[in-house]
């Protein structure tokens, strides 16, 4: 049976109301469904199976939201660490319930530390978390602060927003949706995930990489729709990406954690304009 | 010992380029730590403990955090559920440490449903999840859909986006965050809240009028600063508000809510227009 990729988008009636006027028309929604990513992988021979997240997503690309889900929180390292990656196989199930459940089959020997998948991955101690615990907690996972280098010029991150914005009217028109885009240090627009999550955004755009093999991404730089968080710099500081930008502010953890681990962190990009967070010695003029 | 509010807003010094303009300047960032969230209670004379969320937030009205996080997740009906709300008192944590674990002790027998909380709260069966499971999840929990009326007029609606941007203009200013409003239905703000999640200022909402012994806001609705998602409407829902308005635009499952159970939901709110999705008849001219 071939499962085909559920919608991103959806049709819906509704009535614009301007000024006194009341118009009827035909709408187009962003999809959002639950996802749920399920590991399955083998201990001397006996399957295992654990469920470990359920996100609400747009529909499209999971296996990429999987993948890229799973790199971010330090499960697996790259595709090799992947055997396959397919929808729900239950025929009990309803096809719509077998497209929002994805099943990532692990390699063999691969080490993973089911008690920190228990706990939520901000905790490091039995009483508690701060925003200095979550930093610790990325160090203790082995995360490395990125070296120094390499650079953009002003005028390229300057272009960013602009071309995002492009690149998104052709691709989808729901105006309801959070936007991910990869680009070279020239500022050509390499790749774009779109989705009512904008950690799902990166996570898609991510796993694509992962997936087409790629391990880390310390030559490419991200712009961000929206603000930068916490968790969207952690998702950049795993893949190894020197530069985040974005059209938004930063939060402080955000900003502690790029300083912290020498990421490049710019906010509030427009075409004549931008601020420096951290990383000012990548941006030249 | 006093524990004093953690900050909302954090002091860093970027650098401002404009054009070919370097300056270096002061700046003011959204807060941003994890808040983890814990239920105490008694069986048979017996303390329970349960750690049951960590979201990250900005600091600040912790409190109504929680308690309009337990209302939503449909733990607790009302104040009363509700002996005590304290940061965490282990004197051997660091205070930073204390001021992002808040317990929650709830009144002897409360009707808990550990299963539910120990599986994620979308799941209602043992393969997995869709749009149609989450909204009848929704329905098993008691979830009536809302009566019909009160209804508002399109100029109160109109008016709404004004008076929260003139509310959030003197109530922080990092441009950062995302805002919750509660208005009565002649336009006039009730109750504001900010935070870097926006399912967290909506919960910080909703637990304030709780905390001070509202049980349900039939008789009000909702501004929402950005999108609609189906987090945002079930705790709309669960608040029992009838007409929920958001400045961006509604996901397609936030539309499905809204229409099940009988929400009046309104996107891309503007001083001179606004889209119906759901429950035109609240709506009148």
């Amino acid at each position: 049976m071939i499962i085909s990729d559920p919608p991103a988008k959806v049709a819906h009636r509704i009535v614009r109301v301007q000024d006194g006027r009341w118009q009827p028309d035909d709408d187009v929604l962003a999809a959002e469904e639950p996802l749920e990513i399920r590991l399955l992988w083998y201990e001397n021979d006996i399957a295992r199976r654990k469920s470990i997240a359920i996100t609400m997503r747009t529909p499209g690309d999971d296996f990429e939201l999987a993948a890229g889900f799973l790199r971010g929180e330090g499960i697996i390292a790259g595709r090799d660490d992947i055997l396959d990656i397919s929808y729900c196989l239950d025929e009990t199930e309803q096809p719509e319930q077998r497209l929002n459940i994805v099943t990532v089959t692990l390699r063999s020997g691969i080490d993973l530390d089911l008690l920190r998948l228990e706990r939520n991955f901000y905790t490091t101690s039995s009483c508690g978390v701060c925003g200095k615990a979550a930093l610790d907690a990325l160090d203790i996972q082995g995360c490395q602060a990125l070296p120094a280098g390499p650079t953009v010029r002003a005028e390229v991150i300057r272009s960013l927003p602009e071309t995002l914005r492009k690149a998104q009217a052709v691709f989808r028109q729901t105006g309801g949706l959070h936007a991910s885009g990869l680009f070279d240090f020239s500022g050509s627009l390499l790749d774009l995930r779109e989705d009512v999550g904008r950690h799902n955004a990166l996570d898609k755009l991510i796993g694509h990489q992962l997936i087409e093999g790629q391990k880390e991404l310390s030559d490419r730089l991200i712009l961000l729709s929206g603000r930068a968080s916490f968790e969207l710099l952690q998702k950049a500081l795993v893949a190894r990406i020197p530069i985040v930008a974005a059209v938004g502010a930063p939060s402080s953890l955000a900003v502690n954690l790029a300083e912290t681990f020498n990421i490049t962190l710019l906010g509030f990009v427009r075409p004549t304009s931008f601020n420096i967070y951290t990383g000012p010695e990548r941006v030249r003029t």
